[in-house]
């Protein structure tokens, strides 16, 4: 872990390296994932189940790549009832926040006798990718899966591998829950292939999205433009700015459960209080000893972790800016006031009693946010992402007359005749 | 130009054969755009200096990097009247229609108690493109930089090369009307690493948008997760649907205007009446005889074109959804009833008074849209691209005792510790 101080001639340089590049460097898979993907698109199931034998160990037949709905039933029976209890309080709050955030269409005449407008519309078929093992997560079914049917997508296919034929029955819940119309039992780029080329059993979709290891995210990669993609999470960040007047454990707490999610996560404190920047680090340390993810949660802390000690909230505004962080914690005296100064985060999470994982699991905002500085200019997972919009320009002689000679000009200048002569053509109408 | 039925057993084949890629099999690039851009990150204005000379046959020096304000006043300057006036009523409408297009903050308290909301904000820096040579469009200046400014975004950078110091006095008075900051006369891969990466003269920006040729795709591609781009740009299309009761001519122009961008462009005319179709057909092979851009808007027309009779607007209405088209004109009787069965296009003109180039110059929407049937997934550019947006989740103790044990059950059943104790330690505090 750094001690950063804002105020030190050294700071900069230590600042600049907190900022510097987390990823790691992955062996490239295009090669490999490119051939698995020519096969899928060519042999379709056959190849499907053929990689699905390899790196899963399950033989399958074409027949059998569908979870049949009997067998999603039998695995949610297994769930204790408060987790599907929770669940559904999740899958509620998620729902409803989705349904504040569906846009409107938009329609107006103009002085010139012009209408225009913009009409939203949804996506016809979606996929979700889930990983197998210990990486599923039914709350990231639940906040991939709910703003694609909330936005209105009919169809909703959902591949989850199942290595030696394990299923997470928790995450068949969460997709039983959040309206995945189908569940295929397959994974890898094999399986983006299938969603993005369409095989004899799984037709394709217009758009994939859900996270996955290297060979997922490469075959995203591949098959973008074929079909949209959602974009490649890098590791995931958070920002608490805090004051004196909070528990060192609940923010040491906080710092952890960014630092528990993997070796490359980052957790930062901003604090104007030196002596409360002593009791945090403190308090992480205790914290650590007893952790049941303190080995991955150490070597977050020790590599990425960081306290800056700054001498007011400006600064520490400027800072968030800078690092502009997947998420943000604002335990301050007055949350909005800071959220007000602040412009480049994923999620905001205001005052002492909200800390991030509530919006991991059941604030109702998404929890596919953007990483790695690029909140400077990318937004969280949304219904928009399962909506687009397409304009639309009405207009009769009368308002052709008024704007269409600028139309032909510019378009002679440009030196595309038949756009001017199919503008200059109307206008010499009878 | 192909002719099909949507009643014959034959059509099929014959329409499947019309979606099929029609992007050619350009030279791999990766390896040189990867040396340009690793060049521009380690050696900056160098580098930038030494590849323009190169590929632009350019002396520049740092210094003059950026078009002073004086020049561009003095290019400005020999644009005639006409050309100006007319720019000024694209950028009017075009700003007019982006403006309406910007959206609004959300907030709201739930039964919880847990208030929610997102709210947009500008991106910091965009760069945009803009090709040289005959390929520059003033129209596409106002297209991609009259949102971004719309939008708020502060610093708006352009580059566009200028070969032999060849500059377009018209684009110039495009990015002077349309609110770009900043003007580099470089371009190619070098540019868009100088604005990715910044050198000690151009400041880095946070999203590149702009058309550009095979380089700088390639180099976008490469640069994107450091900052933003737009999606990469395929051949153009319009499909027309129009019944008898229009002039012949006037769709052959339409069916033209999108024929003559380039050979790979593709211009579709639906319709319910077989004669009609035949006197289109004659229409355009008589303009064709003509028209300045023949060579090219013939072989478009010759390998692409098509015209397609159906039976009724509902069959016609199907089919567009599977071609998915960059624009659809709408020339019948009942336009509107017709959009609305209609679910994926770009952009829509209504009437029979309103063709395609109206919303290339002056309509107001963007003409940087979807293609090759992305508008299934994909939207054109708007405000949209230069705003992103913060969620936030305020909640106090109350608030959390509601929502917070299912928050500990799910993060518990997920295996994440700190995740659990981040939510219960707080329900704890007396």
């Amino acid at each position: 872990m750094k001690r950063l101080d804002s105020r030190t001639p050294e700071f900069e340089a230590g600042f600049t390296a907190l900022l510097a590049d987390r990823e790691t460097e992955s062996g490239r898979v295009d090669a490999p994932v490119a051939a698995i993907l020519e096969a899928v698109r060519t042999r379709g199931d056959e190849a499907i189940c053929e990689f699905t034998a390899r790196f899963d160990r399950m033989k399958l037949t074409p027949d059998r790549l569908a979870i049949p709905a009997a067998e999603v039933d039998a695995a949610i029976a297994q769930v204790p009832r408060d987790q599907l209890d929770a669940l559904e309080v999740a899958a509620t709050r998620i729902e409803a926040f989705h349904r504040a955030q569906l846009p409107t269409d938009m329609e107006f005449t103009d002085a010139d006798g012009v209408t225009l407008g913009q009409r939203w519309t949804s996506l016809d078929a979606v996929g979700l990718y889930v990983p197998g093992g210990k990486a599923a997560y039914p709350s990231s079914v639940l906040m991939n899966a709910i703003p694609a049917h909330v936005a209105g997508v009919e169809r909703l296919a959902m591949c989850v591998p199942t290595p030696d034929g394990v299923l997470n029955p928790l995450v068949l819940a969460a997709a039983r829950r959040a309206g995945v119309t189908e569940i295929y039992r397959i994974g890898g780029a094999q399986a983006v292939g299938a969603m993005a080329y369409g095989t004899k059993t799984i037709r394709p979709v217009d758009r994939i999205v859900g996270p996955g290891n290297a060979y997922v995210a490469e075959a995203k990669r591949q098959v973008f433009g074929r079909v949209g993609i959602d974009s490649i999470a890098g590791p995931s960040e958070v920002v608490v700015v805090a004051d004196a007047n909070n528990d060192p454990r609940l923010v040491a707490l906080d710092l952890l459960a960014q630092a528990e999610h993997d070796e490359l996560a980052q957790a930062i404190l901003i604090t104007n209080d030196a002596s409360f920047a002593d009791r945090v680090a403190e308090a992480v340390a205790c914290e650590l000893e007893t952790l049941t993810r303190r080995v991955i949660a150490s070597a977050s802390w020790r590599d990425f972790g960081a306290i800056i000690l700054v001498p007011d909230w400006d600064e520490a505004a400027r800072l968030v800016d800078r690092i502009a962080p997947e998420h943000l914690e604002l335990m301050v005296d007055d949350p909005r006031a800071l959220f007000a100064k602040t412009k480049h985060a994923g999620a905001v999470f205001l005052g002492r009693f909200c800390p991030e994982a509530v919006g991991d699991y059941i604030g109702g905002p998404n929890h596919v946010l953007p990483t790695s500085r690029t909140a400077r200019f990318a937004s969280g997972l949304s219904v928009y992402d399962f909506l687009k919009r397409t304009t639309f320009i009405a207009a009769d002689k009368t308002a052709l007359e008024r704007i269409g000679p600028a139309g032909v000009t510019l378009a002679q200048a440009e030196g595309l005749e038949a756009h001017a002569l199919s503008i200059s053509a109307r206008l010499d109408k009878r």
